[in-house]
């Protein structure tokens, strides 16, 4: 039967703890922040807010890069837009692959024509960087492009040295953080890497739909080597380049650099609420400090692994290298994953994911992250599961699992 | 001296009314909608809200499409995805083309690889429907492609009998309503085009940021005849399809599709609190009705028109196929546009649009559009615009703007 609209009332949530993966509940400030009216995108208000959201996320990218903005759209349309920008068909692109997000670098880059390469990991372990020294020295690539934290196997690749190892072989360099900005530290200076893109739907605790993004001087020379700027918008001072133009408009990053630079070139039309939103995440991170959010999320980490741990349940992927801000899990033998998540559901409006690929069905990925990586709600997931665990059958011993995670949270 | 972030304070933009092409501001509702706090993506009540957003487009598209729904960026992004997803590198598409939007297809149309061909009209006037039909004859195109309501010029293309048309000559339409949508009558069905697109930042009155969109079955089959599902999400039911691959992994309408159907691919995590600002804006209209919406618009339209002539000053643009949302008035001669736009925000705190291209310093655009098409904000802006051009020396008579713009409201 057709829905029938004029049914439709308020709109009303459930008051759900979201301890999945991400998305995860927003901060209430950054809800709020979302109320305020629009502007003009051309008002000088409105570029006020926009230049200071450039000086807001230098310090969360880790970054002095001017070129330091927001896309308008989920963290995958900054992705794309990287990756669109950066690479022409035929480049030999390098892809790190240690999980799902690592396939989607190398599906979006399929379909801008480049030449893939790869050097993997199984999936719950990252790749050795004498091993992706190797697979550069041996494919000679345009562009290394790498995810951060892959939370569809809960590992965080160590990335201090790619840059170098990158310049040294005249690639660009480019990294997904969505999963790890305002949890784990971004460090894209120190790194050295060219671009840096994020999501404001996990540890910055806002939406999704605005894409944190820091392009180096490097790698915005290239891209302006490509400008085609629009034939009903052109200005002086924005000469085309010699490069091949960028596959795409929405995503140029030329004419969206230009738009954030004082010539204000009209490009799309900013998503006002959704700057608001990722202003007022970026204000929240720098007010508790980086390193303290830093420590918060692992604590967080820390606790859940603990946690899961004295309840007799196996965590998924290599220590050394997990994620802090998710933790995969088994599913026990004999447990109904999916009776299980719904029961956390329904008996207790608590989310926690299930699994992707070669993992589906066999883990449960739990997250701790932005305004949810906070002790209690770790507690809480934890007790909830014990409890939904026991009334399934499975045998574990009661009341270790919240009193190990307080100890590890210290 | 760069931005120091921890001197940011509260957001708190100024209460400005926004009358210019858009964005505009925002319902109220609209804004307090999207204060509820998120869920997870495939929580039922997320994709039961998913499902009534559909139902609430439907209508709002005149439309059965059962493919009606949202992209997740702004209006611009629902362009590309529709283009790009119709569309392979050496296509011919024809470009209904009379102003800066219709330049906008042809450029994102280029970078497709798409061979391109135009019927054009002068900017201030529309294309006859006779010289589309001659220019499909002409071109035998695969797509035919154009704007419904133009900003740049302020005018609107009849589109009755486009679709026939198309139809006749084994072509695909497309049409861009991001500036009518919500307040001219959007009549896709009717119209026989097969993709509409709109935004929410102008008639609709929310935030940009998410692009309401509505595909015909037959568009529909064309795309999943393209469809190639990532490899780290492929799943029963989702067979390629024998077609060349879509460009684009974001903009993938066939990927977006499966995402809003039962089987709920995962592909982007919806923008969730855009996701409830479409929702919002959605039920103010239908609340309001299609037909009561439509002839405020049309008031607000006729009731500047009038105000701005009982002042003296000369509309730009064929009165026949004018917008009902959007009046271009040309710039007396010896008047400072700039310095009148520049009163007007200072004093009155009232935004008014500049123009682009070759009508750049020749026009003012002045909108009423979703929550400021009303009675007392088109007399606000008409009293105000007086009152500055009196202050710079513009000889009009004063006082008979208002009254005009009264007597024409009706």
């Amino acid at each position: 039967m057709p829905l029938d609209p004029t049914l439709f009332g308020e709109i009303d949530p459930p008051q759900r703890l979201l301890m999945g993966p991400g998305p995860v509940n927003a901060h209430p400030r950054v809800l709020r922040a979302m109320s305020a009216d629009l502007l003009g995108q051309f008002d000088p208000e409105m570029t006020g807010y926009m230049n200071q959201v450039m000086a807001l996320y230098r310090p969360i990218f880790g970054t002095a890069n001017r070129w330091t903005m927001l896309i308008d759209g989920t963290a995958r349309a900054a992705i794309e837009a990287s990756l669109v920008s950066l690479v022409a068909p035929g480049d030999r692109v390098l892809v790190v692959n240690f999980g799902r997000f690592g396939l989607l670098l190398t599906e979006i880059l399929s379909r801008i024509g480049a030449v893939i390469e790869t050097v993997d990991a199984p999936w719950g372990e990252t790749v050795p960087m004498e091993a992706i020294a190797a697979a550069i020295e041996r494919t000679a690539p345009k562009l290394v492009a790498c995810v951060h934290g892959d939370t569809s196997t809960t590992m965080a690749q160590p990335l201090d040295g790619l840059g170098d190892l990158c310049r040294a072989a005249g690639a660009l360099s480019y990294v997904d953080a969505t999963a790890t900005i305002g949890g784990m530290e971004i460090a894209a200076d120190r790194w050295g890497v060219d671009i840096v893109t994020g999501g404001l739907q996990k540890c910055l605790g806002g939406p999704s739909g605005s894409a944190p993004i820091t392009i180096s001087d490097a790698a915005a020379e290239h891209i302006f080597a490509r400008r085609h700027t629009e034939a009903g918008i052109r200005m002086a001072g924005l000469e085309d380049g010699a490069g091949p133009r960028i596959g795409s408009n929405y995503f140029d990053l030329a004419m969206i650099m230009d738009y954030w630079s004082e010539k204000r070139l009209n490009h799309h039309t900013e998503a006002t609420s959704m700057l608001y939103a990722a202003r007022e995440c970026a204000r929240i991170v720098l007010g508790e400090g980086l390193d303290a959010r830093y420590a918060r999320h692992a604590a967080a980490g820390r606790a859940m692994t603990a946690g899961l741990r004295a309840m007799g349940l196996t965590v998924f992927g290599a220590d050394a290298t997990r994620m802090t801000n998710v933790t995969g899990v088994h599913i026990p033998h004999g447990v109904d994953g999916e009776a299980i998540r719904r029961m956390m559901r329904e008996a207790f409006e608590i989310e926690i994911g299930t699994a992707f690929g070669p993992l589906a069905g066999q883990i449960w990925r739990i997250g701790a992250m932005g305004y949810n990586a906070m002790r209690h709600k770790v507690l809480l997931t934890l007790g909830a599961l014990e409890a939904c665990l026991l009334r399934e059958g499975f045998a574990l011993p009661p009341g270790k699992a919240v009193a190990a995670a307080m100890e590890a949270w210290g």
